[in-house]
């Protein structure tokens, strides 16, 4: 099992977001990476996967938005290039964004139908392969010198199967996630072998069925939304798109996983590190911050944090 | 003298800006606000004016940057009634949004030959009134009960004249701004009479000229990004343009704002509060730490920072 395609999924319009903006604007929002260089979080993504061993990207938007992200990448590319006339990195940064363009291929959801339509559209592009899920509005800080996708990856074809990234996760927060039931694998102290899983379950669900042996009392193991998955998915998913099989009013992608689990083996790998959400308020500011103080600005991000709270004490009316 | 209109600049592509990135990206970024609510940048500057007292608003664009504008404020309200179908901030928010969408004028800078040039291509929408002037990409707190805008317009309308804001700034910052020299009026310790303007002086020649008795050993008083200007600046930008006058290779609005201090009363106030540059590396973050700093979600922001390095502490590998 070889792992060397990445579908990002950027569809959605308002419905997961806080606020509720324009999924292109959130996708091309520039933030400074660990680099220091300032990118729209789609490319941050995209490196994520690059960084991973993947080589085709496919990002499933909204009707009309694949030329609107084409125009955005050349846009700020050719802004760099103008603004920085003679600076390495800016010519750098802009080349990367430019070939990111040319390599991205985009799938359309023509309806929004719920994450597992979402990811459904892109059955052409992934075809009989497995392939590396993201979210468009994620990014994720690893706590080892392997990436995030790259941990799940090397699980992945280690085991030749699907793995999905956990995390665990206090009891109060488990009605966001998908939450998964399983026992740990002998060999490992991070995997698990998936039972089940279950959308946003409530607390006195979660203690009857979700339970996993080894855990933190009060934890539950939660979706990192991360995943690698075989081209099997695409078959459940079909056929839960040609019945129009939904719950919670959508089509899901953990009704398909729960299909998943019983047919093949199918691991959770507790992640080492951390997940932003940019759809949630001061979700930007969270990632940015956490970015900066994990990179090469360290020092420059604490300093305007600090500037930032003196002002305030300083602008004070007395 | 009353001071009903306003003119907001955002037509600079890229020379301003680092990010490098697409004006309107900038001027559409979802900050939260005071208020706790997530609004476009512009929408943020536009009600600074409006709580100001300012009734029309004239925003200055690139070439068809209007359309992108208002398709977007339209998206943005839709997105939010969408997402949130029963929430009435969500409702008054969208209707805000679309109320300020009808009531907003643009007028297209066809060339980018400097700042002056962009705010001469305002001359229509503004007649043969005072206005006040605002960056597209700056944002202000003040540390008293009124706007800073309003601070200007108060002054602006007491003395019937052009006033532009300063802010007293250590030198070796001063080669960013335009800098006054000027004197103190008698009859109060924060307004000055100007007598010249340098655009980012280098640091000889600020002490050379423009020293201001009364300030703190080492300061210089430096514009804050914001002016209540007569119509008289349109009579000096329109000879600018015409004879193609330029400084820096830009047709500059310093370049004729010393015009008008020999013609005519020209006064500079320190106001009260702090001024974020949303186009500078970390602006951005640095001006949502202290919106929501200084707003109802203090406690809020606090404790995502807090997480946020506490999160880095945990995932760094020990």
């Amino acid at each position: 099992m070889q792992v060397s395609k990445a579908v990002i999924t950027a569809a959605g319009r308002g419905a997961r977001q806080y606020p509720a903006s324009d999924t292109v604007q959130k996708a091309m929002s520039p933030l400074v990476d660990r680099d220091g260089l300032t990118k729209p979080v789609l490319q941050i993504i995209a490196e994520e996967a690059l960084a991973s061993g993947i080589e085709e990207i496919c990002v499933v938007v909204a009707p009309g938005d694949e030329a609107v992200y084409r125009d955005q990448f050349r846009t700020y590319a050719n802004n760099l290039r103008a603004a920085y006339r003679d600076a390495k990195w800016a010519d750098d940064q802009a080349r990367k964004l430019l070939e990111l363009e040319q390599r991205l291929t985009f799938a359309v959801q023509a309806e929004p139908k719920g994450y597992g339509h979402a990811v459904w559209c892109a059955r052409e592009f992934v075809g009989g392969d497995s392939f590396l899920l993201l979210l468009g509005d994620h990014l994720y800080l690893s706590a080892e010198p392997r990436r995030c996708a790259r941990q799940l990856i090397d699980l992945a074809t280690a085991e030749g199967c699907a793995v999905s990234a956990v995390q665990a996760t206090r009891e109060h927060l488990i009605h966001q996630y998908g939450t998964v039931a399983g026992r740990r694998l002998a060999q490992r102290t991070d995997v698990y072998a998936i039972d089940e899983i279950v959308e946003k379950p409530n607390p006195t669900l979660a203690e009857l069925r979700l339970q996993v042996p080894g855990l933190r009392a009060g934890h539950y193991l939660c979706f990192f939304g991360m995943h690698v998955l075989t081209p099997t998915v695409f078959e459940l998913l079909d056929e839960l798109v040609k019945g129009d099989v939904r719950e919670l009013g959508q089509i899901q992608l953990t009704t398909a996983l729960n299909i998943l689990a019983r047919r093949e083996k199918y691991l959770a790998l507790e992640t080492k590190g951390s997940r932003f959400n940019l759809g949630v308020k001061y979700g930007g500011v969270e990632a940015q911050v956490a970015l900066s103080m994990s990179g090469v600005d360290r020092e420059q991000i604490l300093a305007v944090l600090l500037e930032a709270v003196a002002r305030i004490e300083r602008a004070s009316p007395r």
